[in-house]
């Protein structure tokens, strides 16, 4: 799983777009979306939520910022937490796959990262991030090393987000 | 309850130094809070995590966008619910009650409005707003009618959001 090459940091109108097109890609196959957010901190849930009718397919969303809530909300096991720690492929499959069996959607996005200035290590350093989707059929991940301060990595994260919203979805069966 | 007078839009750099105040404000008493939002749907989680270090006292938070999700995730009442409409002071404080003992934080923050630009009635206009903060000490509701467009009544709602977590704290014992 190597990590894709950096990318610019989106704009506002940029991510205006992708959530537009999460949008469509969801009313065009009558999906209810949710959305469990470490890093990005609810920036996900508010650009599906700038788009006005957004009710009809976001049902809501989570932001579980400590560890415990990773737990509590999304049943993300302490030992997976303790193996792999809270930014790792594992626990962003099981952040979206206890988001969407939790909250009762059809898909779910999960994101955890370090967003930065602090937190970073040799191993896991700032800008590293996970996404990860999970639907009826399993789950899918990917890993990113972003470049930015904290603001634009936490916008970069969103961005890899919904893409792989859009992706998933227009991958799926119809 | 009268509304209190209609704002203007904050800017960017308003909403970050909202954010930032509330983050000192907490360190200062020690609080651990949490968010659960509806109309601002994670904007308020956002800004609050665009602040370096905000994991020492946001523990995370919810976006209830739903109704189901209201009831599942914080435990509004569906006769509350059923009685008064989700946009309401009534569910507004239910909320931010709820979200306070279900994710053990010290204070919680609640929103629930019309975005518009759809959803509003004669009763509840597009830009009608609920904002509560709760405590150990109890809670405290606010009410607003913002005459914005959709991304702009977000914006001044989660201002308000913020103001009021600010305003107790400080109200609170030291």
């Amino acid at each position: 799983m190597p990590a894709l090459p950096p990318r610019v940091i989106p704009t506002d109108e940029d991510l205006h777009d992708l959530a537009r097109r999460t949008g469509a890609a969801c009313r065009e196959r009558s999906v209810r979306l949710t959305t469990v957010e470490s890093c990005t901190g609810g920036l996900v849930a508010h650009l599906i939520t700038e788009i006005a009718g957004s009710s009809d397919y976001f049902i809501g969303g989570l932001v579980t910022y400590s560890n415990d809530l990773k737990v509590d909300l999304v049943d993300v096991p302490a030992e997976v937490l303790a193996a792999h720690g809270a930014v790792s492929a594992q626990v962003a499959r099981a952040m979206a796959d206890g988001a969407r069996r939790r909250l009762g959607a059809d898909v779910a996005v999960a994101v955890t990262g370090v967003a930065g200035p602090d937190g970073g290590t040799p191993a896991k350093p700032v800008g590293l991030t996970y996404v990860a989707v999970a639907d009826a059929d399993g789950d899918d991940v990917q890993r990113f090393v972003w470049d930015a301060h904290r603001s634009g990595n936490k916008r970069m994260s969103a961005a890899a987000a919904l893409e792989l919203v859009i992706a998933r979805l227009s991958a799926s069966r119809a």
